[in-house]
């Protein structure tokens, strides 16, 4: 198990240097003034890096890997919502009646749902995959939230669902995710991975008020103290204070990089794992696409430490991946760009 | 001529408050944190409110109308880029080689593309509707831009264009345009609509330095002082200091609201073109969607004034409808979430 973690870690090779450098000069030859298409420039340079061509081909599958899992931290009165919220979305997504369901329908981007590590019980459903680590992580600010062995085990559910994913065709990963209390999680990862204090990146989740933000903000620092975890131990750090679907998207993006597709960001919860991702093999980077701004404080640190400008910001603050699908036309849109425009010489213009 | 004129703005019917209304409480019982979908939630109550019922049908046919012009104010020096390109580029798109063209086959978005007024010579093309009213608007910085008369007909050209298109089948309208020098009209348009200092509104366009954008604000300023134009009379403000595509995208937005469809607004060209059109009847607002916020400031001050959040911003500075056609697979998804979407009660969590 923990030899397709270190072969997965292996694969990622740096994006190609030379493609982007083409792509770079391609868009200033295109008949619109340089610079013109802002961020959809910018990602389409991206796809010729991590495609290893310009123009890089337009990507034609995208699957949201939809992880879920549930949190003992929630005990400590982290959110608003009851922990059971979390199966019965689970159940609703398998039903088709979320957000995602409804946004991937839209977007033509289909939906992968794994439990990862929830705490109740459902109906099976030929539309949720159980791969429960264990049924919700231990309350972090008492104890470890799970063992190195159980990281390394969600790691590896999040590696082979992508995997398995683009062997089936697909080329573009979006991350999704379904867990009541986990921003608490993704904003310990973040503080640590980023080398932020965990009142910059903590924020209102699902709907926290001034006193619960508070009570957050205190019990995550709790928990760095306690811990005292460090990013130059990417899966001790996920153990001590992360989360069982940090840690399955964590591995998910980096079968990604693995495999040389696009992996776009959805909110907090996607940056937290890409920052744990990017601790483990910084070449991650070159792989990122971050879908949606989000108005989570840690999304704003993590996409600068990852270097990244998000494509979407509707104002946001769902997670489930709906970030990550609604920019999907945009992806796409930005490799047919470098592909489908004319130059200035081309069009007679030069 | 002014007949069609007269019956489009009186057929502008109040959007519809009891849908809604209807939608605004539909939205909170849906399985998601109420307001987390954000802009999505705006807008598909806003589409509710043009179709008067909820949920609103998904809009199934997107259509930019794309309207072309030249600009006599152009000999001020207030682009850096020659006259000439207006007509390249418009045989580009016929050509489908711009990167509205490639926009709108990324979304699935029909174009049409309208010479209302373009000073250069083409060749005919199917794909280009030849319907100028004058070869580009004379300097309006030593006279009026064009005549009453004409204005008229620039206003009936892209309300003839809207019904045509509505009657092919489009149930949603996006504006497109182009003409180099056609931020300057912009500007002018929209200080006097929303009774702004035109440096306020006034910006680089397609890449004016320092020099060029301090001489660009002094000529507008002199065409205010000159012809000192007033809301009150907005057809003689687009006679005065507007442009032929910004009356005929004026006519273009009047026939989507007198149609009953939703109007999605490009950059600044189509906000100028949207303020005149709502100082002509302000029921039109109800009608609108910003598609790009954009970086003009001209922009921020109309999308301020006519009550719109842009739901794309992605730095884009190019115009064309690339902002508007963008923002398609948003529109419909913010319909799509209130029909498809389960209520608490239908998932069990309620």
């Amino acid at each position: 198990m923990t030899d397709l973690f270190d072969t997965t870690l292996a694969r990622i090779r740096p994006v190609d240097q030379s493609a982007i450098a083409a792509a770079t000069e391609r868009q200033d030859q295109l008949t619109k003034v340089p610079g013109s298409l802002g961020q959809l420039e910018v990602v389409g340079i991206r796809l010729a890096g991590i495609a290893g061509q310009c123009p890089p081909p337009v990507p034609q599958q995208a699957v949201v890997g939809v992880f879920a899992g549930d949190h003992g931290v929630h005990a400590q009165g982290v959110s608003p919502w009851p922990q059971e919220i979390t199966v019965g979305m689970l159940v609703n997504m398998a039903q088709g009646g979320a957000a995602i369901n409804v946004l991937s329908r839209q977007m033509g981007v289909r939906t992968v749902l794994t439990d990862v590590g929830v705490a109740g019980d459902y109906p099976d459903s030929p539309a949720i995959r159980r791969r429960r680590v264990r049924p919700g992580t231990a309350d972090f600010s008492v104890e470890a939230a799970m063992t190195r062995d159980e990281a390394l085990q969600a790691l590896v559910v999040g590696i082979e669902t992508g995997l398995e994913t683009i062997e089936q065709g697909a080329d573009c990963l979006m991350t999704g995710e379904m867990g009541i209390g986990n921003t608490s999680p993704a904003s310990t990862l973040i503080a640590v991975t980023t080398g932020s204090e965990v009142a910059e990146v903590t924020g209102r989740g699902a709907g926290s008020d001034d006193e619960m933000l508070a009570r957050k903000t205190q019990v995550l620092q709790r928990a760095l103290d306690l811990h005292q975890p460090s990013a130059d131990d990417p899966v001790g750090l996920l153990a001590a204070v992360g989360g069982l679907e940090h840690a399955a998207l964590t591995g998910f993006i980096l079968a990604g990089a693995a495999a040389g597709v696009p992996v776009v960001l959805d909110g907090v919860i996607a940056c937290s794992a890409a920052c744990v991702a990017v601790a483990l093999n910084p070449e991650v980077k070159g792989y990122l696409v971050a879908g949606h701004a989000g108005v989570e404080p840690g999304i704003r640190r993590a996409l600068e430490h990852l270097g990244l400008t998000a494509l979407v910001d509707l104002d946001l603050r769902l997670g489930e991946g709906t970030g990550a699908v609604l920019a999907w036309p945009m992806v796409q849109a930005s490799a047919r760009i470098l592909s489908e425009m004319a130059t200035f010489a081309e069009a007679g213009l030069g």
